[in-house]
């Protein structure tokens, strides 16, 4: 028999707010990946896993043109960052709720800063067994422009990955989307 | 409830022969990647999963060196591609053997040529949920000149891909060395 350990099997899963719609919808490649994962790996038997759901928040650079800069003080800064973080609360929530119906024990959070530094670094930190990300699937040329947080975390992370495209279906017009 | 459809999952596995001990015997990476299949993903979950078996036999240039090749004849070569053949299927037999002891459903196959190519032209034709590759986990220097079977398939494959590293303690003292 191969060691089958009775500790579940952990699944950390990187997951982003959609580009068009914005929060709290999740990127078409992260319901993708999740849909994938649940599918394929977990199937019926939802006690052997374990899934983690990271949220990595990018910080806005552009916060300052969101408010009448007159009046910005640091008590505005610190509701704009509670409002994001509720945004990415209510991200979360989504996936979180997939799993409760169907019966996968699961945790989730948030961070903040670079996403491909932050799934590296958390990988590191929480050693799950596995780590899954979607990807949007762009042709070379795209890549180059849009980043390539996959790419980097196939290449660093220190535990296998998988690599979810999405399906050529589900793509939105123009690639760079969402 | 996620689209959990009756058909097993199909995880196709790249194997290959040690390259120290040679025939019949496989590949630390090749059995690290099927432990780690079978103990993290499959887990008791047989039944819902089935194991392919691809084992790519590089055609040997030095084939000429290992006969006498005054008595070299066409009856030699046919010979010898046979018995060739019967250590591929010996090796296949070492992962057979585990997947029944296992109760894991499971196929092997052999094909001559090019592994990184024919991985992904079988990929193309069978079509699996995921390819799990093995990977002698080598530094950047060393990637150059031993190859890099497991990026080209995780490059190109058209289907997920996993590769697992082999763990630090099961590295032989010339990583080049399997």
């Amino acid at each position: 028999m191969a060691s089958q350990s009775s500790e579940p099997t952990r699944i950390m899963m990187a997951v982003n707010e959609s580009s068009i719609k914005g929060y709290p919808h999740a990127s078409i490649s992260s319901r993708t990946a999740f849909e994938w994962t649940v599918a394929k790996l977990v199937r019926s038997n939802a006690a052997g896993f374990r899934l983690l759901f990271l949220h990595v928040q990018v910080p806005d650079e552009d916060a300052f043109e969101d408010m009448d800069s007159i009046y910005a003080s640091p008590e505005d800064f610190h509701n704009m960052n509670e409002k994001d973080r509720i945004r990415g609360l209510h991200l979360l929530e989504y996936f979180v709720k997939r799993c409760h119906q169907n019966e996968i024990p699961c945790e989730a959070w948030i961070k903040k800063g670079d996403p491909k530094e932050l799934i590296c670094s958390e990988v590191k930190r929480v050693k799950p067994d596995l780590l899954v990300v979607g990807s949007r699937g762009l042709g070379p040329f795209q890549r180059v422009f849009v980043g390539t947080v996959s790419e980097f975390c196939a290449k660093h992370a220190e535990c296998p990955v998988i690599t979810i495209k999405r399906k050529p279906a589900d793509a939105p017009p123009d690639p760079i989307d969402d």
